[in-house]
């Protein structure tokens, strides 16, 4: 074995507050992807641990309750679904095909993976009483999120007469297409629809 | 004991056939009102034969199976709702006020309990094979006739351009404004948006 003389650099060591960091971040996807494959009954934080590979007592020390775990995992997401959002909207033209661009991009995520596994929680909540406590404030949260972020790509002015609730319209819109999109493919009414509430909308926004 | 010779009439008589159609639906209240109150998770067969006062036998004997019979139960009563629907709109009065107030009791439907047990329904199915064998085609016919009614009820021409994918547009954003009303109450906000929903839906729909 070599000695500390001959300067071999020390195995790397990753430091505590990383690892803990990693883990929790393999905690949220399992769980995401859980409710996405199980639903909410089915996403015991039993199944989430043995997922991400992560001891159950280590899942304890980040999130010791399944509301917790449930709500951080949907939560984080969303923060960092927004900033990928921001992130792809960055790269877009200016001009009229933005909008079509920011909706289309909008709709995606409401008929993805992370939209369904909200949509378990939410439904859930409604006769949980714990887990509904938890999620108020997340929802609450996400909504001004969502709608800050859609103002933001848009380039909306919402001082102007119809616009907020036009953007909020719109959110909850592609709300209702997620849920519809939920038992079988609607891509194509959703297309159609979609074509027309983009002429509606930029009528709506234009200054 | 009165002999046959003193006319009295014989005891009244409910036809088998009556006495089917009363214990079905009854099975099928008392299945939305389960789904409200405890979920998809905690409607189970024998909780709902319970709550309708109904032997097993008999339940099995309507319903085979939990499938069977919520996908009844919603399917029951979303025609009986749409039955209402008309006999409200019937005393609607026409001109400009019309179009608010279909738009208003449409919200309602989408607030209401029945939306609730279908939206339990969905979300379930979405991970549970036999359930969405048994929604698929129901999910079919109840948006194809919640399409016609709403068409209907504001006399709206689709072979305008734009006016059936603004009735869609209406019934999915009634929709996600019903998932956003799950946990808090969200009707504030919903009215505001609403109005400036109406004001844009019949500026498309008018002649």
């Amino acid at each position: 074995m070599p000695s500390a003389s001959t300067r071999v650099p020390p195995p790397e060591r990753v430091p505590q507050q990383e690892r803990s960091r990693a883990t929790r971040a393999r905690l949220l996807e399992a769980t995401v992807e859980c409710l996405v494959e199980h639903g909410w009954s089915g996403t015991t934080t039993t199944v989430v641990a043995a997922r991400a590979g992560v001891s159950r007592g280590a899942q304890l020390h980040h999130y010791p309750t399944r509301a917790a775990l449930v709500t951080a995992a949907v939560g984080h997401l969303t923060e960092r679904r927004a900033e990928e959002l921001r992130a792809e909207a960055a790269s877009l033209p200016t001009g009229p095909e933005r909008l079509d661009r920011v909706v289309d991009m909008l709709a995606a995520a409401f008929t993805g993976p992370l939209f369904v596994a909200a949509l378990e929680l939410w439904v859930a909540a409604r006769t949980d009483p714990e887990l509904r406590d938890a999620l108020v404030p997340l929802e609450a949260r996400v909504g001004r999120e969502m709608h800050r972020l859609t103002v933001e790509l848009l380039g909306a002015d919402e001082r102007r007469p119809g616009v907020r609730e036009s953007v909020q319209a719109t959110l909850d819109l592609l709300r209702g297409l997620g849920v519809a999109n939920l038992l079988s493919d609607d891509s194509a009414r959703r297309t159609a629809l979609l074509l027309t509430w983009k002429r509606q909308l930029a009528t709506i926004l234009e200054p």
